[in-house]
């Protein structure tokens, strides 16, 4: 057996078809039903229409004084016209009566219309005294008046189901009185950190102990797409404790790192085809050759190579799109990008994608690492990265490239 | 007192000189030390020197064989030259004896390298039978082996103070063994949502009371740009009560939402006034004029307009600013931007900075409103968002402006 494993990879597979595989497989998850206040940032599955009208009463757009519009026609600088001050209405109370001929109501932004008044006369083309307003400008009828429904009309749709919520969609949804919604759930994804090497974070390194820098970037970058880690399980290379593991931890995706080769101690893929299917092993990409994905027990499992390098990257190029997939999300990767020039030329192989770490210099991007999988500082070092595509032999110097940044 | 506030702004100042009022006042917030695991995207303050060389020892870069290389000089496909395999050592062990003439130990990528052995044979170019390993290419002295300190030197500087931490940092402070560090305190922040009007998020409109729009979508946006909601208060347009938050409530700084314009509810002005300091009220800016900010207890307080675009537009003007200072991040907004044509022309006044939200279209971006402060609708359907600056009056059809995309 282990001299089987020690063959490498016989054939390795586009990136592109892993891709397509993955868009194949995982489908949305269901939906759960949260308070608005926890909806930031989820995606809504449902369409939600508004009951109300907001705003549900006409109300004023300024503060001043709400009047009969035709009443000011002729009022200006020169020739003030005089109204009989009834009263004052703010936001939240309802003028008792009923605005009669020669009166105005001292109104301010936000408040009810009183009956009988159809226009708002702004503060600033007003002065009072002793109960009497001395009008400066006509208004027309209308005026500064926001009209019921002027934001929101009953019966509309607010948003369409799949809408990934934005600080000022809560507001709207509070607007219209949503006081819980319907989300797609939140990818729960269970990380098996292997390795008889691996020390926590938050450990330090002794003698051929190293530690595991992998789970702290995979919580941050699920975290980034939407999902959330159910549970973080640091296991040694020992084939009954991962195969526990694989059938038994909670989530609704298995990502395993570490043991995913073809060395002695990579149990993994035999055991995700032995407990179910080996969908796909081994990737043309480098880093990040020795990914693997496939299906156990009713759920996807990733296998991710535990060098921290070839683990960004595979996790950016597959696990981050299963986990938008499975969240309802857009496929496209969550980072900036500008074209910019490369200052010196990259090569790579056709039929293979580079994931080459830059840096953003005065002339453009400087290429700072295309190898080096076990070298996480290139990642923090660098700015971003350039993909070199399957049917690309690289780049010229000079030429302009699409550079996707970390930040 | 009222009819003085009736009497609107006398005059605005223009927001270039209320976001260098807030560069002025505003500082950086003090540090705490935090464990690593809840690091991500907080702002290191400290330089971090590693103490430790990554890796510590000689690894193998490969899954093969550990050899001398010398021994492999004339190996080929055919010629095939034969090593006594004498041990197996994995990540995370350390082969007990030393490695001597006609040897090889069979070697795991991240395994530290035995004594004797200067180079690892990839597993692709090896076969083993019998306890005998034929190789079939030769390596040169330190083929396939991560030196000593090859991704960090012991004595590096690793990050430096000011950094936002991207996940891949979190997996390098990992590595060098970093359990706990200093980071920048995130802003504390307390919301005050004035007004009679407003009902709390969850409620349903009823008669003149409409629910708050703007505590859901502050809290979003706060979050986005490292703060923290301290706590919200939903307050009446009572003078002492206002006042008791202002000088009692949690915090770091102090977000006042509605009452902060000219009308005879708009009591916080006049108490920042009374309290401490009002530095500034009523900007050149729309929607958003009745926008303020002060000094009370020893800590900043904004006042924002109660309606919500107006909200939003001051938010990100003027909080997100001093939250990004406060928390040591880079003061530029957290908004993708794209270059796009306007489908029709947009005017504003000289010394006024207009916030026009726009919908992406096919020929580039359609301007859906640039007034219409109470519609926080406009913000949802729209894609993002255009500023027309002060100096300018506004832009051509056709003409390129500078789009800011909310998402």
């Amino acid at each position: 057996m282990s001299d089987v494993r020690m063959r490498g990879f016989k054939q390795r597979m586009e990136v592109r078809r892993f891709q397509a595989l993955i868009r194949e497989r995982i489908r949305p998850l269901g939906v759960e039903t949260i308070d608005l206040a926890c909806a930031g940032r989820r995606v809504l599955a449902e369409h939600v229409v508004s009951e109300v009208d907001v705003p549900a009463f006409s109300r004023s757009a300024m503060d001043g004084y709400a009047l009969r519009s035709e009443e000011t026609f002729g009022a200006g600088p020169y020739n003030p016209l005089s109204f009989k001050v009834i009263g004052e209405i703010t936001p939240g109370s309802v003028f008792p009566g009923v605005l009669g001929p020669g009166q105005a109501v001292r109104i301010m932004t936000g408040a009810p219309i009183p009956e009988g008044a159809d226009a708002v006369l702004m503060a600033e083309y007003a002065s009072e005294s002793n109960g009497v307003m001395a009008a400066s400008e006509a208004v027309t009828p209308r005026k500064n008046i926001g009209r019921i429904g002027e934001d929101i009309k009953a019966g509309s749709q607010v948003f369409r189901s799949g809408r990934c919520l934005r600080a000022q969609d809560l507001g709207v949804l509070a607007s219209i009185g949503v006081a819980r919604l319907q989300v797609r759930n939140a990818p729960g994804v269970t990380l098996l950190i292997t390795g008889n090497e691996l020390l926590k974070p938050g450990e330090k390194p002794r003698g051929a102990m190293i530690v595991d820098s992998n789970s702290l970037m995979l919580t941050a970058l699920i975290e980034r797409d939407g999902g959330r880690v159910a549970d973080v399980r640091h296991l040694p290379d020992d084939r009954e404790r991962i195969r526990d593991s694989l059938l038994n931890a909670p989530g609704d995706i298995l990502v395993i790192t570490g043991g995913t080769s073809v060395g002695v101690e990579d149990h993994a893929p035999t055991l995700i085809a032995e407990e179910g299917e080996l969908l796909a092993h081994g990737i043309a990409m480098r880093p990040s050759a020795p990914t693997g994905f496939g299906w156990v027990a009713e759920r996807p499992v990733f296998l991710l190579p535990g060098n921290p390098v070839s683990c960004l990257a595979a996790y950016d190029f597959f696990v981050g799109l299963a986990l938008r997939l499975m969240g309802g999300r857009p496929e496209s990767w969550p980072y900036r990008s500008a074209r910019l020039p490369l200052t010196e030329r990259i090569s790579s192989q056709i039929g293979r994608v580079d994931y080459a770490r830059v840096k953003l210099v005065d002339e453009g991007a400087k290429v700072l690492a295309t190898s080096g999988a076990s070298a996480l500082s290139t990642t923090t070092v660098a700015d971003g990265f350039v993909v070199i595509d399957q049917d690309s032999e690289g780049f010229a110097a000079g030429e302009q490239a699409k550079v996707w940044l970390y930040d």
